[in-house]
């Protein structure tokens, strides 16, 4: 059998300790359905900004309600945020779900010169679905925010200038050459499945994106997504 | 547009430079309707051994017909071979397109206490038309290689001793701390959805794994193998 752990909720607000909090309804399936809690259980909740609660369940009928116990907040040390151009079919589905779970803390899908982001490709519900899903799974603080699809000039002009950046890029320097991102903002940026233009990576090193080799292989949009951000986790 | 790069196919063998090779029908169909080549285009073929041929395309009629003008055949410098538990539903398909992409040589399914492989989850005629695409897609000399499910007990006997062996592990030392694994046999274990029983962690630490941490988060069996091989990719 499976280590004993307790169930993992998240839920869009915490409210103080002391006070009785009625689950929604998929936290309170997974409670009583999925994770089978019963009353006087201890389980965590996650708000996935920061905050975690140690709750009790107190009551099973007319839903889930539970007491919080305790609330502790805690920021992100570390914030890595994902510009990602179109990858091929459904694959940005599983890549929120990796890049959740792997702490990823943003993702702004970008319009590029060669590919824009199809509108039946984007699916804000599901993929909060998946990222709800993630948190729950690896127990994390914080909630994987999917943004809509943004023009790269755009998305470029509304991130934080002087945070680290960098650019998957077949021709780039080593990832192992690069310092460990060990705080603060990083910003990365791969290119839709046709990859980047000229004057976007032109774009991209006039503000600072430096490129990294992820691999000796060439790999498809979402495979360098995911390798940039093991590499960010793994350094960490 | 995208850059026009040749097309790249594998095919089981390569002849010598100077004879002419009949493709097989995959091979042929990517050749001629996917990349939509005619003749006189040149080409590349992997034989996923290391080999690589530069060919010209002779033939469209009846099948299509290259000549082989020069081979090119180079070893791995770097093995890394992952040892897999099984993870959840059908999540180990993208495991094996993109531990392919990645670079790793090879994948042995292993049977744990806790979680087997279910039978219909073994799919070889599938994993390998998956390798072979993520060949294809990564123009990569080598062929990844998924053996067919073994108990722990088993893989373990069968990989050379004296390799680099790291099992991934929450608890374990962080990534960053570990050398880059520059050449060599690296082998992974990765345990089950349901996670490594405290003998099979036992056997595994006599054995020489060490325990690496991947992510500050936990992280599910799939994630936990591409992380891995994210980091082997990056270090190299």
């Amino acid at each position: 059998m499976p280590d004993a752990v307790p169930a993992f909720v998240w839920v869009g607000a915490l409210p103080s300790a002391g006070t009785a909090l009625l689950l929604e309804e998929s936290a309170a399936h997974r409670v009583a359905r999925v994770c089978r809690a019963r009353v006087g259980d201890r389980i965590s909740l996650s708000d996935g900004r920061g905050g975690i609660a140690r709750a009790r369940v107190a009551r099973l009928t007319s839903g889930v309600t539970v007491e919080i116990e305790n609330v502790d907040h805690r920021g992100r040390d570390a914030t890595a945020v994902l510009l990602c151009g179109a990858p091929e079919g459904q694959r940005f589905d599983w890549l929120v779900e990796k890049l959740a779970e792997l702490g990823v803390a943003r993702i702004r899908p970008i319009d590029c010169a060669r590919a824009r982001w199809a509108p039946g490709a984007v699916r804000p519900d599901r993929w909060q679905r998946l990222a709800v899903a993630a948190l729950e799974q690896s127990r994390s603080r914080h909630l994987l925010e999917v943004e809509p699809p943004a023009p790269l000039p755009e998305a470029l002009a509304a991130e934080t200038t002087g945070a680290t950046a960098l650019v998957a890029d077949p021709d780039g320097a080593p990832a192992h050459g690069f310092d460990r991102p060990e705080s603060g903002l990083l910003l990365a940026a791969v290119g839709p499945a046709e990859g980047f233009e000229e004057g976007e990576r032109a774009s991209l090193a006039a503000r600072g994106f430096r490129g990294m080799r992820l691999s000796e292989n060439r790999l498809r949009t979402e495979t360098a997504a995911l390798a940039w951000a093991s590499w960010w986790a793994s350094s960490r």
